[in-house]
């Protein structure tokens, strides 16, 4: 962290990813060319690898495809009903997780976490979840948190994590913040390499919640885009953009809004995804600070780059023995090389 | 730092603005509604003030431009010529200081941090200086400032500082970084609120540099910006981005250009002052993602609100013992309510 202590000197962190989805396997192909990251541990729902050597992206993800698990990765896989906790178990030295999983049941990343927590592991686990009740269920864990001595980096993904963080920063210019509206466009080829992702943007539209979109079967959600010409708009979705910039004391809640288009057969945006933050200077002037992301970044960019970012910045953290839970508006994340 | 630890049932972290040129006097007014920070002492060359219970910003600026110092100013001022010196040795408790100093000469801001250092004071420094040179010689006070207790936070005002910050957390989203842009307008009424940093930006002009700038008079100042018609254009500037963002190991140093546009005859903006990072993601697409400042924002909002937000992060990271050198581009500042 401090100014003259490069880190090019020091070994790789050994990184695990936690679902092996989308965006799981995008994590694995954002770490395959840092130096700084070594990819060791993959979990996905019915089984993980773990290999210290490190686990080569296209290897796991064509297994992943062809045989449905990571677990029968050969050589380092193992099939497993309880993935996650048999990974935990068997994979000691890894420094920090991603959970790249679905944020759907709302109380997955909580439960998650709990599992960590019981395992006695300690370290530092990254989510990019989404929606403001799920970091509330993670703020009752703060304590137990604190007290495995583990460090967990909440909301670092892109919306929240990027963007919350660019509000944090924007928000400085001014005395009173008026309110933070986040906007985004995401332009995907074709949505079933998202499936879980789609099901949660279509849980925000009006007249749907999480478990109807959930039990939506594909020719469901297809019939869905059907009518849409393949575009979601979400307007005032729950994110939890708005939870962490009134924790950080930035503004109350009620003043974040978050929303966006989503065209599922284009993978062009179709509009700049933005946060532009309101509020008047010390001197009575009204203006707004604007950060735009650029059209040309996917959403896999965007969400897991910031994620290893915060991941890094969260094992400075750690191995400075501050542990806890934290928000991507809290803390900078750090360049991964 | 941590997401539920809310900082408003602690007392107010007491502050102090060493220099009180246009940018100190701007500090004062920053500082006058908060309540987290609370202005407690002041310095200017001629000598200081100090008061427990809090300095009253218009006070201080009718006494420092009827009297010439905030020395004058009656029951907590005190005239000296060694008003820094004087000042740390009475006013022990202080948390921080903003060292709203001249840049010039270059090696001002290293001269206070020694002076801190050998003063026995234990707190957190913060800056908003503008040169590289200025940033390279802080470093070599890195083992000394750590020695001391002292934590200091350089590069904390509008750029270097805050469009630094925009940049680091930009940088997120790529797997190589190609360029950070940044590009800023200025606007202001009247130069002669401004006396010292005018003479910082001429020196960055063709055919000046620092000696030259600084020994221009008034009078040949005013001729300059009327052969200009006010206007001073400012390309690839020595601006201490650069070695801040290859610090944070985000970009080599030469990938990183600074230039803009200053009108000392008009408050408006020239132009719209921003951050360009341009990279390549890890899919292999070149895209930037862009900080744009808000027009009506004044450069006092925009360089006093970030060095606070930065001097609360940096209070923080001192009360967890961690001492040393920091840069706008490594931490997250703490929004000051």
């Amino acid at each position: 962290m401090s100014a003259n202590q490069p880190s090019q000197t020091q070994s790789p962190l050994r990184v695990g990813v936690l679902g092996f989805g989308g965006l799981g396997q995008a994590a694995s192909r954002v770490l395959a060319p840092k130096q700084e990251m070594r990819l060791v541990a993959v979990a996905d729902r019915h089984g993980y690898a773990y290999d210290t050597n490190g686990l080569d992206p296209d290897r796991c993800i064509a297994t992943y495809n062809e045989r449905g698990s990571i677990g029968h990765l050969e050589g380092v896989g193992t099939l497993s009903d309880e993935s996650i906790g048999d990974l935990i178990a068997n994979a000691p030295d890894v420094d920090g997780y991603f959970l790249a999983l679905p944020n759907l049941p709302n109380s997955f990343m909580a439960s998650v976490a709990r599992q960590f927590i019981e395992s006695g592991w300690k370290g530092v686990l990254v989510d990019a979840l989404k929606r403001t009740s799920a970091v509330e269920q993670l703020l009752e864990l703060q304590n137990d948190l604190q007290a495995a001595g583990m460090t967990y980096m909440t909301g670092c993904g892109a919306t929240p994590g990027l963007l919350t963080a660019a509000a944090s920063l924007a928000a400085q210019s001014y005395a009173e913040i008026h309110k933070v509206e986040i906007t985004f466009g995401v332009g995907i080829a074709n949505w079933e390499a998202y499936r879980a992702t789609i099901r949660e943007d279509i849980a925000h539209m009006p007249g749907y919640d999480v478990e109807k979109a959930r039990a939506m079967s594909d020719a469901e959600v297809e019939a869905l885009l059907d009518e849409t010409n393949g575009i979601l708009k979400l307007e005032n979705m729950e994110h939890a953009d708005d939870i962490m910039l009134e924790l950080a004391g930035i503004v109350s809640r009620d003043r974040v809004t978050v929303g966006g288009i989503v065209d599922t057969r284009n993978p062009k945006k179709p509009l700049s995804t933005h946060v532009r933050v309101t509020g008047r200077t010390f001197e009575g002037k009204e203006s707004s600070h604007t950060f735009t992301l650029g059209d040309e970044t996917s959403m896999a960019a965007n969400v897991c780059g910031p994620a290893f970012g915060y991941l890094k910045a969260g094992i400075s953290l750690h191995r400075r023995g501050i542990n806890g839970l934290f928000t991507a508006a809290e803390v900078m994340p750090q360049f991964v090389r």
